[in-house]
């Protein structure tokens, strides 16, 4: 899986974010010396089909609220990121930090001081619409809470010159 | 706090192993695409001074483990770790990998499946022995565990040229 990462046109700095265990929205902002700012595409919330409950291991049916985000900063787009979230297993008072507003689920977890662990699933090259003609390195990830399932993520990262700063 | 991480001469790659949230050492293997050998320089279990009680919101007396680390690529040390952890609040499988081995602190807690939280306390300049006249950049953490404290940390980063990978 890591093998994806050690392509010879994936710049150093994209191989961090793309491998790290830790808040990409954090390292980005220390890469750009700017805040990074979250734009949200879609927000929805949604009954599970047989494929979402199967990444999120709930039952179909059950409520699931999904967002579709870019992460920028300076103007530049760095990461178009989807997140599934299982609302049933969400504390109250993250639930509509999370539906609400344009803040990034590594903040969001912090504020709320939820102690999770982020296992990777999947890390591959791909192509994207919304990239276009720039190919997409992508990564596949779970939020564990409580021993539980809490969010299914995809970030994917345009392999281009935008990386090296 | 983070202003010690803008100054003009701390490369990048360095300010993004002592700013994240997640394993430093998995930035490193990532940074370097080698692999990150662990070397314990001191280890013991101690009773907890006043000091350190008041570092792991601990009892004066409680039993604690006191590790010294390097972690080197290639033959380069990057980071000079020093942690702490209590005893009494580590499952009983983590303790013995803890006090044993020479295995990343990051690799423990993912292997052993802990959901946890990284709380930065301090970012700073300082001068350290163990580096002599190059400059130290140091941070300290809390590892968080069902709400406690676990562990402190204390990572230092030599400032100079071996980080413009």
């Amino acid at each position: 899986m890591w093998d994806a990462l050690n392509r010879q046109d994936i710049p150093a700095c994209l191989r961090i974010c793309a491998g790290t265990d830790g808040s990409v929205t954090l390292l980005l902002e220390l890469l750009t010396g700017k805040a990074v700012s979250v734009k949200t595409l879609e927000q929805s919330v949604v009954k599970a089909t047989p494929e979402i409950a199967r990444l999120l291991d709930i039952d179909p049916g059950d409520e699931v609220n999904t967002r579709l985000v870019t992460l920028s900063a300076d103007g530049l787009v760095y990461v178009l990121a989807k997140s599934l979230s299982a609302i049933k297993r969400m504390p109250k008072e993250v639930r509509s930090d999370l539906m609400r507003a344009d803040i990034p689920i590594g903040k969001i977890l912090r504020e709320h001081k939820l102690e999770t662990r982020r296992d990777i699933l999947k890390i591959e090259m791909v192509r994207s619409e919304f990239f276009g003609d720039v190919p997409v390195l992508s990564r596949e990830y779970r939020i564990i809470y409580k021993s539980k399932v809490l969010m299914w993520i995809n970030e994917c990262f345009p392999v281009d010159g935008r990386w090296r700063m």
